[in-house]
């Protein structure tokens, strides 16, 4: 089976659909849009089988790894329902008229945040579930009121059709409006920018590469009213490795970097792209186990053709590049089978040498680390210097060590959006603390997050109703807090009424 | 007394300052900033006299307007001083860890805000205190963490530098390193655009014109890293006049609408551009009682000849549009003297025109307003749709009579930052609850304010710790909460420590 690519025809109307859907859908209290986000949890759930094994076949990942991200979507779609039933993500600000301030009397001013229109957003190839037709953006876009336009990734279109399915009935079911979501098909360029061009369009959700990320948000920024993407792009998630805990636990953070570097085939966009070391006896004893670990691992069936390719021109590329040295790739022969293999590489660069040639700092995109190595933390740090906004970065070290590298710290900060101690990228949390985001080019915009309740931020504005009576006002701004939620009223946070 | 130009390699020398300004600062406890926020309000108080006599040389503005605009200026200054003492703002999010969940274990991860750069200001010809070198924007981003290098506006360029010069010394009394303000001079575009481009600048801030505003908004997406701009334009904040509150209070409305269109020669972003009103008695009564207003009003010089010129211009190319009839406009004859003068203008025209003449939606910047006379409530529901993006909107009517028209104001909502029943959008509180901004071309992006606390926001980015020993965590995320501020702990707001 594939699927028609909508014409520019059905853009439009889709879009105007979507606004009109907007028009009353932005309005529905938090818990008729949880009812709705709750339904297609369900709703995904009761698909059963026939969605594990479609997206298996699509994306030749494991039945273990869909599962996971199954979960990982009805998860976020409950989670959003939670935080908009409960009210309080509008950032209610309350400031009460003083009539007789002089010179000026003081007007009542209150202040919330609605949703920013209809958005579009663009299935990630590397996440089926967790991050297309009704992942974390969408889940977000919803939960803030914004009707949502999925283009599926052609990659996996099929999973897509069966995951719009269910959230149509979820639509039916909780008497959602037509135009609430919709689902478009478009195996080219000309459907997505099309979207991202259209009048109606307010925000983009993108999760993919560099190129359709930035070709995006130009797009978005060149449009007569220019409209706010968030695309999450490209990171190579730099982890350092201490020298004194590379001394000492050079085994277990083999173990714990090898396993991390070829979970989902490398294809995550939080996979430890980079190791950053300082030379010495440490170093060579993590690369020996590494590089047996790696060795050990098998190849795996990357998603698709596209970034099988990819991975082997990137990488040939890499490996090409003057003073760079293989250090390990795991066996060639495969139970798997060789059908778009990725074979988890290692290769490893003085740091002098990868100061100075800037393709070194690019992502490729699959299971490769490239370790640079530092004559002395003075080198290590210059490379820290030198690296480009990253969503993770992680050091490896024991607590005392790092006391001694604040400056490190210091700096590691304005590289990445989230900062870990003793652990490694991959596994990203669904919650309130999580950011998942950071400085160009990991995303367009390091202000927002991708993943956890913060994340309805990048599709929510805020505006002031000022001398409203009471009658006209929005329920969260009404004096009596019937909703009960936080507000700041008069300076002060409470959940009392007025 | 004139300023130089900076040269592009003072420029390049304050961007470099401000950088490693900024690695220190940042870290700065929220009360170390705070008593540097609170010295710069006291030096500019310092100033005195000079102040007030330099400001109202260098724009025409009368004294009362130059002392109240110093108090909103320190202000501001003080309320950001307490905001970032008290500490919430950050956003606290904490999210401890369950080592033995099954599949997996959740990691510890907590996040807060950090800043987000040197920040580029770019001074206000309208607002040569409050939104220039001690403006909201420069308030905000010292708040937030984040140096600051002014672009001082040509027109108010001693002014500029007197309170450059308070800054400075609030500096180096409350001990803040070099570079955390910096003030440039640049009559041209040059150093301006140098600003934007240069690899070291983290965010810009703009008040000015839409082709001024656009422009750098334009370069800073250009850019190899793009950053964001956030950019106060153009608005002509359309006030809505109900049919029937018009029959009735046609005489006081015409009164407010009046005061409101004159204050400061109209040289407000929030000044009544656009008034939509049913034909009629009550709107023929209201424009005659309008009129006789205006006609009283005196002409007043603008800030300056460039202003006043443009101001001519695009008052003589509106009125001789076709269909637009001029209705009042005040006496020639001034005491005040015919320098740059700034003449009060109403003109009206019928919406069917209106909506067919994309010119006459576009501000003219100075004491002017464009009345449009709509057939019937369906064509005034025609031409609010039409609008561009606004600061603000206003409906003068009855509340009863506003419950017949929800759909007016559902509209409304998605045209403006700011809806104001029965108010003139002129005067804007600095509160909590204020925002002041819009959808495009109002502002650049409509997610935020330029005025009250949340202003801040601009020039923060999100930042998670995962899996941190407590003594490497920023205070604010530590166990204790020795701050006492408002953290969101698994899931539950709450002061307490852990």
């Amino acid at each position: 089976m594939s699927f028609k690519d909508a014409t520019l025809a059905e853009v439009d109307a889709a879009m105007n659909e979507a606004h009109v859907a907007f028009l009353s859908f932005k309005n529905f209290s938090g818990k008729k849009r949880a009812s709705f986000l709750r339904a297609i949890a369900d709703e995904i759930e009761g698909l059963g089988d026939e969605l594990v094994k479609t997206a298996m076949a699509e994306t030749a990942l494991p039945e273990a790894r869909i599962i996971g991200e199954r979960g990982r979507t009805t998860g976020h779609c409950r989670m959003f329902a939670d935080y908009i039933e409960e009210g309080s993500w509008v950032e209610a600000r309350v400031d009460t008229a003083i009539p007789d301030r002089a010179p000026a009397p003081k007007p009542d001013i209150r202040k919330k945040s609605v949703a920013l229109g209809p958005v579009v957003v663009f299935g990630a190839a590397n996440f089926p579930l967790a991050y297309s037709t009704a992942g974390g953006d969408t889940a977000s876009a919803l939960a803030a009121g914004c009707p949502v336009i999925v283009k599926a990734h052609p990659a996996h279109a099929k999973t897509s059709e069966l995951v719009a399915g269910a959230i149509m009935k979820a639509m039916s079911k909780t008497g959602m409006p037509a135009g609430v979501f919709q689902h478009l098909h478009g195996a080219g360029f000309e459907v997505g920018q099309a979207l991202v061009k259209h009048p109606k369009t307010s925000a983009v959700g993108f999760t993919g590469s560099f190129v359709g990320g930035k070709a995006l948000f130009d797009l978005a920024n060149q449009r007569p009213t220019p409209i706010p993407v968030f695309a999450e792009m490209s990171s190579i998630n730099p982890v350092i490795l201490l020298p004194e805990s590379l001394k000492k636990n050079f085994e277990k953070t083999a173990t714990m970097m090898a396993s991390s570097l070829v979970l989902g085939v490398g294809q995550f966009c939080t996979n430890p792209g980079l190791v950053l070391a300082v030379e010495g006896e440490g170093l060579e004893q993590f690369i020996k186990n590494f590089s047996a670990e790696i060795s050990k691992a098998l190849p795996a069936e990357m998603l698709h053709k596209g970034i099988a390719a990819n991975y082997v021109k990137r990488l040939s590329e890499t490996l090409a590049q003057k003073g760079v040295k293989l250090e390990v790739q795991s066996e060639t022969e495969s139970k798997i089978g060789d059908k778009n293999q990725g074979r988890p590489t290692v290769a490893s660069v003085q740091a002098s040498v990868f100061l100075n040639n800037p393709s070194l700092a690019e992502e490729v995109f699959g299971p490769f680390s490239l370790i640079i190595r530092c004559a002395n933390m003075g080198e290590l740090n210059k490379v820290v210097n030198h690296l480009h906004g990253q969503l993770t970065s992680s050091i490896i070290a024991e607590e005392e060590e790092i006391s001694k590298h604040t400056n490190l710290l210091n700096i590691l900060i304005e590289k990445a959006g989230r900062l870990i101690i003793n652990g490694v990228p991959t596994g990203v949390e669904v919650c309130p603390s999580q950011n998942h985001g950071g400085p160009f080019p990991s995303t367009t915009d390091s202000r927002f997050t991708a993943v956890g309740t913060d994340a309805i931020k990048r599709f929510a504005r805020p505006v002031s109703f000022q001398n409203f009576p009471d009658s006209l006002l929005p329920e969260e701004l009404k004096n009596a807090n019937t909703l009960g939620i936080w507000r700041t009223v008069n300076g002060e946070l409470t959940r009392k009424g007025i």
